[in-house]
This record gives C-alpha cells, sequence and structure tokens, in this order.
C-alpha cells in the first residue's frame, strides 16, 4: 500500500483530494489530509475508508517529520512561501513532493539537495502554472518533431465567470485570491517581439489590449503578464523572435480598470491615513485635486479620460466608489480598499459558476510554409465546490501524483511538467474529464 | 584652540572649508579635512594655515577614532548612509557632529545615546533640508508670536541654471545629483489640502503641477514633493490644514519630462536586456508598440500624448533620444540608460552658473484678517567651484558650526534647525553674504 499525505485542506484542494480518494481501492493508497485545522482536513475527506484526517503543522517538528517518514509522497498545498518548509523535510527523508505553485529562487536552492536524495520536487503541476506548460510542450515538441520551426509563441490564459453566471457591468467576478486581481501586473511586464525586448510599466499595462476571439465564447481582451521572457528557457524557445504570455479578460474591463490604476488605487506600499473613517467617495476625491464645487464624478472624468467614457463611467458607478459608505478597515493601503470595495460586488453567488480559458498561439514554418496553429481550451465550474478553477489546479497535480505512484515517471531533482512522460498521459487523461485543447491550424502570408 | 574635523572632501564641501579656515585665525580654530583621497582633502585646504589634510576613512576604525577623539566637534560630508557610522563613534567619544543630511531612522536610533553623552547630532543644515527649515520656521514662529493663525503653508525649493547660463530647450541643467534628479518624484507624494490628505502616484506626478512667479525671475512650475506631511509635526503645524511642498522647474519642463515616466524610462528596478549595444532609438522603441513600417517618433507621439506638443517634441529630439548612437552601459536600469543620455546635454560647462530658488507661502488669520505672506529667495552661483548649492548647502552648516564652538548654542540629541536660537543668527549672517529672503503681504479675500 502507497500512502499520500497532502497538507493544507484548503479552497482549492477538494477536488485533488477527490480524484485520489476515487482512485485509491484501484491503486490500493491511503490518503492522509494534514491541516492546522482537523475539522477542515475531516470535511475534504468526508469519511471515505481509504482517508484520514490529522493536525499538521509544519512548524512542528518533531509530528512533521513523522507524518512526512510515514509517507511515500507528499503533496503540499500550503501557501506558497511555506513549501520550502515541506521541501527540506521531503529531502531529509528522501520522499518525491509535489505542488502546483511556482519553482522560487528558494525551492531552486534545494536541487542538489533533491539530486542527492534521488527524488524529485516537482513543481508547477497545477493550471497556472501547470496545465499551460504541458499543453504548450505538447504543441511546441510536435512542431520541432515533425521538422518545423517556431516563429511566435503567444500564450494566455484568464480566470472569469462562466457565461451564465456573467451578471455585471464588468463581465468578472473574483473566482481566485482577490489580492493577487488587485495587485496584477505591478511592477514591469517584459515581452519580445521580433527580436526586439519591449517592455511596458504597470501604469500603461492596461492601455496595451490585445483583442481575441477564443472557441465560440466570444470576444476577449489580453493584457500582458510580467514576465514573458523566462518561457524561453524554460520551453527552449531560446532562438525564438516573439514571445507574449498575458491574462484573459472579458472586452472594456481593462479600460475601466485602468482608471483605478491610473488614480494610483491599486497600490500596495502606503497607507492612507484615517482609512477607516473614510468613505468610498472621499477614497476616489483623495486622489483627485482639491475643488469644492466640482462633484467627484467631474474631477474623475478629468484627471482619467477613460472614466469620461460612459461605458467605462458605468462601470466604476456600479461599483459604489462615489458613495458615502464608510470604509471601516484601519491602517489600509489603497490597494486593500479597493479590495473590499470590489467584494462586495465581485463575488461569486452561490450557484455562479467560473470559466477557466487558456489559449496558446504559435507561428512557424515548415517545408517552407508559413503556418499559425491556435491550441485554446475552456472549462466551466460545476457548483462552488468544484470549480473549473479547483479542477483545472487540482487534476492536473492528482494525475501527476498517480503517475509517480505507478511508476511511470522518474525523475529527480526540481521537475516542471515540460517533459513528454508527464504531460503526455496528464493531457490524455484531462480529455476523459472533457478537458480538452482544441486545435486549428491556419496558412499564413 | 578648538578643533574641527570635516569628514569628506566631495564637491559641496568648497564653500565649507573655505568659510571655517577664513574664519580660523579670529577664531583660534585648526581644521583638518579627512578624506579617503589624501589628494582631495589636501586640494580643498590649499595650504592654509590653519588646516591639515589627511587620509580618513570610517571603516579603519583605530584611525577615525583616533581622528574623532581629537576634534572639538564633526562634520560629515560623507554619502548619507554613512553619517550612521560617524554617528556612533561621535557619541562614544561625546562629540557633536554635523551634517547637511535628513534625519533617517538609523540617525534616530542614537538619539538616547546622544542625549546620554550631553552632546548634540545636528543633522538637515544645508540647504534642504536646512535653509528651508530655518526659513519656514523664522516666520512661522513670527506669525505664531503675533497671535496669527496659519491656514495655509505651502514650500517650493529648487536647483536650477542661472538666466545667463540658460542656453537649451528644457532651460534646465544637471546642478546637482543627476541621478536624484532622474529618480525625483518615485514613490507616491501626500500633501494635505483644507484637511484632506491628497496622494499623486508617481506616473501622474509631472501631470499636476502649479505655477508661480517667483521674485523677478519671470515664471515657474512646481511639482509636489514625496512627503509634505511629515512638516507638520516637525515644523508644529499640526493643526494646519493645508500644507504643500514642492521641486521647481522653469515652465514645460514636466510636460516633457512626463513624457519618460509615461514610458517608463526613468524606473530603476530592472534590468534593460543588452542594453550595451542598444541604440538611444532602441532604447525608446523598447517602450513603443512593434510595428516596423512606423517611425520611433510617431509611435511615441501617439503612445505619450504630450510628445505631440511641438515644443514637448522639440526638447525630447534635442537630446538625441532619436539618435542611432550605442548606449554602452553594460546591464544598465531604464534610469541609468536615462541618465547617460541627459548628462550629454544637460551638463554645465565650465563658464555655467547655477540658481538656487526657494519661496514660501503662508495664509494666515490675524485680527480677524486673512493675509497671505510669500518669502521667496535666489541665489545665483559666481563659479563652477562657488555654486549655489555649494553656498546654500555649506554655509547654514559651517555658520551653525561657529555658534556651537563659540557656545552661541547648546543643544543634545537629534537637533534640526527649527530653534530660534539657530535659526536667527544663521539667517542674519547669510545676509552678510547676499542670501536675503524678500517678504511680501497680501490682504486675502
Amino acid at each position: 500500500m502507497k500512502k499520500i499525505l497532502i497538507i493544507g485542506a484548503g479552497l482549492s484542494t477538494s477536488y485533488l483530494i477527490d480524484y485520489l480518494l476515487d482512485n485509491a481501492e484501484k491503486y490500493d493508497w491511503e490518503i492522509t489530509v494534514g491541516d492546522i485545522s482537523e475539522e477542515m482536513a475531516r470535511k475534504k475527506v468526508n469519511g471515505h475508508p481509504r482517508g484520514k484526517a490529522k493536525i499538521f503543522d509544519i512548524n512542528d517538528d518533531l509530528e512533521s517529520w513523522r507524518s512526512i517518514a510515514y509517507a511515500d509522497v507528499v503533496i503540499s498545498m500550503l501557501p506558497a512561501h511555506m513549501h520550502h518548509l515541506v521541501a527540506e523535510k521531503c529531502m531529509d527523508l528522501r520522499k518525491p513532493m509535489l505542488t502546483a505553485s511556482y519553482v522560487t529562487d528558494q525551492i531552486k536552492s534545494l536541487e542538489e539537495k533533491a539530486i542527492r536524495a534521488k527524488v524529485p520536487i516537482m513543481m508547477e503541476l497545477g493550471l497556472d502554472p501547470g496545465l499551460d506548460h504541458m499543453s504548450a510542450m505538447n504543441v511546441i515538441n510536435r512542431i520541432k518533431e515533425n521538422g518545423g520551426t517556431i516563429n511566435s509563441f503567444y500564450s494566455f490564459t484568464g480566470g472569469l465567470v462562466a457565461p451564465e453566471s456573467d451578471n455585471n457591468p464588468w463581465n468578472y467576478k473574483f473566482t481566485w485570491n482577490p489580492r493577487n486581481v488587485v495587485l496584477a501586473g505591478s511592477g514591469v511586464s517584459r515581452f519580445i517581439h521580433n527580436g526586439m525586448y519591449k517592455y511596458i510599466p504597470y501604469h500603461r499595462l492596461f492601455d496595451r489590449v490585445l483583442k481575441r476571439k477564443i472557441l465560440n465564447l466570444g470576444e476577449f481582451e489580453i493584457y500582458a503578464n510580467r514576465d514573458s521572457l523566462k518561457y524561453r528557457e524554460i520551453y527552449d524557445l531560446k532562438d525564438v523572435p516573439s514571445i507574449f504570455r498575458g491574462t484573459i479578460r472579458r472586452p472594456g474591463f481593462c479600460k475601466a480598470w485602468n482608471v483605478f490604476v491610473r488614480l494610483g488605487c491599486t497600490e500596495d506600499d502606503y497607507i492612507i491615513e484615517n482609512s477607516e473613517n473614510l468613505t468610498y467617495r472621499d477614497f476616489i476625491n483623495a486622489y483627485l485635486r482639491y475643488e469644492p464645487t466640482m462633484p467627484v464624478e467631474i474631477k474623475l472624468q478629468e484627471y482619467c479620460q477613460n472614466a469620461a467614457d460612459p461605458v467605462v463611467f458605468e462601470k466604476l458607478k456600479w461599483l459604489g466608489i462615489f458613495d458615502k459608505r464608510k470604509i471601516g478597515l484601519k491602517n489600509a493601503t489603497p490597494a486593500q480598499i479597493l479590495q473590499k470595495i470590489l467584494e462586495e460586488k465581485w463575488k461569486m453567488d452561490p450557484q455562479d459558476k467560473d470559466l477557466i480559458l487558456m489559449q496558446h498561439e504559435f507561428k512557424y514554418t515548415i517545408d517552407n510554409e508559413d503556418k499559425m496553429l491556435v491550441s485554446a481550451m475552456a472549462i466551466e465550474g460545476v457548483d462552488q465546490n468544484q470549480t473549473a478553477m479547483a479542477i483545472s489546479v487540482g487534476l492536473p497535480l492528482a494525475i501527476t501524483t498517480k503517475l509517480l505512484l505507478t511508476g511511470k515517471i522518474n525523475h529527480k531533482g526540481i521537475v516542471m511538467p515540460i517533459h513528454k512522460d508527464i504531460y503526455k498521459p496528464v493531457l490524455t487523461e484531462l480529455e476523459t474529464f472533457g478537458i480538452h485543447f482544441e486545435e486549428k491550424e491556419y496558412m499564413l502570408g
């Protein structure tokens, strides 16, 4: 019998845990869910005969050593900054570890230890990062194997609200960590276009959107992700002259969001004085010049051109930013205040479903012909538990765990799912869950 | 005989050293100038019989202890981040210390030690910070003593090129640290207007200028300094509903500078790929969309509205930003590249003179009348050694040193020149050097 330890029983873990429990009998697994809240863990295991729930605190050295020593494989669903604590112990005890999070410098520094321990630290196994790597590498390697040369790689992902639940003027709701949405894009964004490096400072990011139709889901817009360049090395695209990664939103989102960026409301590195007692209206007015004879609405439209567009203005007004309601947050940063305002309006209702979109676009040359291949996928959530986000983060991770436990893969060190023996079986099994990349090919020129 | 140790013999120290040497005979002083370069120190002392030059390295513990122990007072002209090293040693040896730099948290943490040592750490004794405090407090205290209530305090300072040397389209040259000019304003700027806190994010800072005529020197524009709020406490203006501090430039500067801010060229937290081999034109193009059929000039005008103004465009073109000259800086940040471009064009010629401007504006109520008092000052440099900057940084510091050595002042702990016994005699003596605040009073309403 193989023993799986899942650390952390948070929001995004239900689909992962369910998959492993569903397969436990067939593969002879025992699944232990550990969380600082035993109740949370117990809820996720839900009395399954193959499942156990226990208190787990990574800072309790003795207990966490004992739990990890007992396991054959460890899946860390802790907040990203805590993975390295788990990883250190896993390497000491020579246990493979899997997460859905980014390879950080801290994790990277454990590479040698992992190789010496002859076990993998398998990272970036969720949606983005995760499924993006798998589905991109699947096409990249196929084009290369067929003798093609890739000239351009664009890749977009978005977490949105499903069309049938899309009932607000922003065509957007929080389907994931609201704080990350508010801070999205801060810093400079870089990409490369025809061999030229391009930089977009944060305050211009939402000015420079691409437009796309995706599948049969209508129109979307895309803003650049922070670092498109690191994928050149990871995907072995070093000589590809155009690489761009972006985030998908519904049309009009960026033009309206840009008003907050231009005002300065998305900044997170200072405190708004007396934030607790200000009203939403005061908050907006704090970014506008003093002019007591002019309404905040007019001053805003004068200061941020986008706000003068009636479609944008409607979005802003709908959020309640001109209301005289109190913020009620002590010592809050602008981003924290904005998050609070948005959470009231962008929260998912109990019956709402989310939608994950991913699209890769490859331009390549083969047999002296220039072609374009578009590979696109959509996942819709089932309900509030089985969200598209939980499914698409949990399934690739769960399937990779199965591949590892059944001896189908055998990597060492820090591993990302860019290897064929990982992504092929994962993508194949995902098809059985209805997660399918639709490919269309075009001739260029 | 009193012994003065001046640590650091950099650019801004000549006027300070000359003043002290000129007064050395009269007050029986011996002046030692210490620098890591003995030659630099020797040049500044220039063979004066009361002067000595020596190698001084604050990291050489033994020697620096010995030098400080020998002195009666220490003036640190080292880079700001090194003052605390000097201060620690001064406090251990119970020697008063003076600098022209801001009180940092590191310096603040020495307050108790200074009080126990019964000696002062006298900070912010230069121009800005320094003369700004002295001249503002002089008026603030006078208004208060006369029974007035201050309702508004605006204060502006600028380091510019003198009118007779003002021969470029920016009406600006580097008269001080170029790096600080390129990075000026980064972060959020805060002030308070009629009791309302106002915030300007960096990317909007140069959009929001005030216009002023100053003395008989014509028109100027002013952009907000980062933190106007800290002066409320320092100047004891806690109940004053409007406080604003700003930096003075010639009209049109900010509109053109804003193009660089909007592009993202003033950022300093990432490296431009292959910066060494890019041309100036490539650098600008790195911030513009890829569109090989369109010249960089046109793309820039489309992307940054201000650049479409012919007056602004002329300024930009004059800097050579569209040239195909190589940058030649390895691993440079955008700000470093921009600084290099600017230094070629904004450098002071040997015969050029600089100009320091300062203006305070007080609105106050006295005997039920609303009044406004404007206090303004201009200093013009004499030559490249006796710049207005060196004079206005060095003189207040030198005069304060004299006050200390002649027993006229006797403070302990961290001291700023906001006390009457400091600012009164300093301002009075500055008048003899032609540094004079001209006051005009107006009735309001």
